[in-house]
């Protein structure tokens, strides 16, 4: 029987979960795929730290153990964050051995290089643990969306926020309330930065946008706008008019332009992604053959993740030949290009004084840029100042952004928050 | 560029979609796969029919047109029974030729011969048209859970019924009146039977259950219960109860016993499949490792039927070496078996007079039977018999079945609906 060794870049959360999954379920996968995978080899920073059942003989602080193993086929990579991580896979590559990665940064910051690489010496990149866990999302794009022209993916990929609103939602409280409770079960990072401000997701959406468009979508063309400013009093607004609070990523390709961004995102209730709570993950893609299609699933975690890690793993080594992309903005197709200036609706809510011909001057403002309001509702609080909800039909969001700055521009008003709203579609 | 030329058996619902995704789709999947792929034949039965925009001079009635086409390397079979499309792909396969097939009957029937042909002239048999229609659900399992053990697959895999339930639920009406009006409407055939007794279910359970627990599970162990006895009142009493009614096909491995069934099945509203309504299709997965997955979308139709279709028809292309089942029970390996006395929780809705000592003697009789029971209810509607609900705890099949023959055996007693319940996992 053939035999695939393995060699780890780092042997922390995810890597634990591969090795323990390529041990403890060894029978099966051997006897599924007629080929037994052996870990022999990952690379820590510390031999000495306990690791629970990991062998300390598998353990080794010298890359090289790995990157120029000739028993080493494949190269997993765990490292997260572009440097070493990238110089490794590159000298993964250049001795002939296939990356399986977990790591979008070092992906979303040097992906042309890493698969320039890959196809020069003929070995394989995989990344599926890199996106949304152990939800298949990238193999789904890959190898059972041929048949379709993608024009919208929209995720949940971020565990950490969708904790945070989902908690918010449900019981009431605040922003910052729930943030320490996450912080407290391990939910949240200490600096939770990367995660509430949205860029954690957006790291992913350029990576699922990229294959589900076939065009290369860098970083930077992701609009990434994270949850601290959402108040409760938002959501619960939000909920009396059937509206459910998520940080959405949403990649979108019309007339051959893409839009791609991260921000919290008002979703009618009965959309399918409304009901995705906690720290799941959920991927909804809008394709011409198909129709519409939802994934779920656990998007983080030792398990979960090994699990997309050890997919690649299998599948990799399989491979007679390795696919590469052939992204549309790589041939310089003119017709790819990005915006910014996308349409939407909106939830803006407006403190305003409670008297007569507010509502007039709010309106004229609006329309003066071109923001047509689909319905409002005044809340009366028997406070001096009250809010004021405007839902807006499709706008443009210039049109949107020069509203809100006229609205503030008037005395005794201010917007205290303006969501997008995704309507069904 | 390579020119990939395929041959239609059928060229009906699915295959017309199947048809027209290659053509005006043919931009994109031949950039993105660098492969063109070209229909240069289809089998029909009347060539003088009109079909639209499909070129009538690829329309043939004689199948060695197809078969024996040394130009064609895929054949894609659409004709759907048993015969002739067991020895049409016999025939392909003999030729040299690879098939993708999207008819679950031959399949669920003919596996194992089709298989072993197949491996012997080296070429594919890809069907993941064949179940869920477009959601990829096959490829699914073969390419992205192999480093996990399934525990559970379960499955909204039939639309008519789906609808059906889902109609009947949200606006209280009875199955004839829905059904009359789903055959109004071309959601449910003529005769139903296939649909509405389970067994539609039952073939793609039977071919879902074989890939999910790596062990070929043959028709004749696939239980299956249809819908035609649920009333409103059972489904208006389970959603008083938080409980949602589908037709459920669940696959179970515990012990290395397989049980595999398909039944109308009440679910907590909660549960990721409850909200899967009217003719969409979702399957929920178990897995040791990576925890629950849902993949949910278009279960049939035109063009997400063969979206799944051309998928299989890129990907069996790409492949250098085709890969074939190693089932378990193949090796004789003695710890598969099938279980029919399996575990679940019940709901049992028993018409009983509405006086004192009747709760004692159905409760006696549940107990000498082993069954436990969770909850009762007992509605009071003025007539001299009312129903009384009991939610047991989980007890064996058979204990059940015995039970409620004693029921039955009281006067003035009977048994008007026995409704498995699955709770959460």
């Amino acid at each position: 029987m053939r035999e695939v060794k393995i060699g780890f870049l780092g042997m922390g959360n995810v890597g634990s979960g591969a090795y323990r999954i390529l041990r403890d379920n060894a029978d099966v996968i051997t006897h599924r795929e007629g080929i037994k995978y052996t870990v022999v080899s990952a690379l820590v920073r510390d031999k000495s730290k306990s690791r629970g059942d990991i062998p300390q003989q598998l353990l080794t602080t010298e890359p090289d153990d790995i990157l120029c193993n000739p028993d080493i086929e494949i190269v997993a990579e765990f490292l997260g964050g572009v440097e070493p991580a990238r110089t490794y896979i590159l000298r993964a590559f250049e001795n002939g051995k296939t990356v399986v990665t977990a790591n979008k940064v070092v992906l979303a910051n040097c992906w042309p290089e890493l698969e320039a690489s890959a196809r020069k010496h003929g070995v394989g990149l995989y990344y599926e643990a890199s996106v949304a866990g152990g939800i298949p999302i990238i193999r789904t794009l890959y190898s059972s969306m041929q048949a379709n022209r993608i024009t919208k993916v929209m995720g949940i990929i971020n565990g950490t926020t969708n904790y945070i609103l989902s908690a918010m939602s449900s019981q009431g409280r605040s922003y910052s309330e729930v943030l320490a409770e996450a912080q407290r079960i391990g939910l949240a990072e200490a600096d939770p930065t990367l995660d509430v401000e949205g860029l954690d997701a957006a790291y992913k959406l350029s990576l699922l946008a990229s294959i589900a468009f076939h065009a290369k979508v860098p970083m930077k063309h992701v609009y990434h706008e994270g949850i601290t400013a959402i108040t409760k009093q938002d959501i619960a607004i939000g909920k009396e008019m059937g509206l459910t609070l998520k940080l959405l990523a949403i990649g979108k390709k019309e007339d051959g332009q893409i839009q791609v961004r991260v921000h919290p995102t008002f979703i009618p209730d009965s959309h399918p992604l409304a009901a995705i709570s906690g720290a799941t993950n959920a991927v909804y893609l809008d394709c011409d053959a198909l129709g519409e299609l939802v994934l779920s699933g656990q998007g983080a975690g030792s398990m979960p993740t090994g699990s997309a890690v050890v997919s690649d793993i299998v599948y990799a080594s399989q491979q007679q030949k390795h696919a590469y992309n052939t992204f549309k903005n790589d041939d310089n197709i003119p017709e790819i290009s990005f915006n910014t200036n996308w349409e939407s609706e909106y939830f803006v809510s407006v403190m305003a004084p409670d008297k007569p011909g507010i509502l007039a001057a709010v309106a004229g403002i609006f329309a003066a840029n071109n923001v047509s309001i689909a319905s409002m509702v005044q809340k009366r609080t028997g406070e001096e100042r009250v809010p004021v909800i405007f839902l807006t039909h499709r706008c443009r969001e210039l049109n949107m952004k020069r509203a809100i700055e006229g609205i503030g521009g008037v005395e005794g008003l201010s917007v205290s928050g303006t969501i997008r709203v995704e309507a069904m579609s």
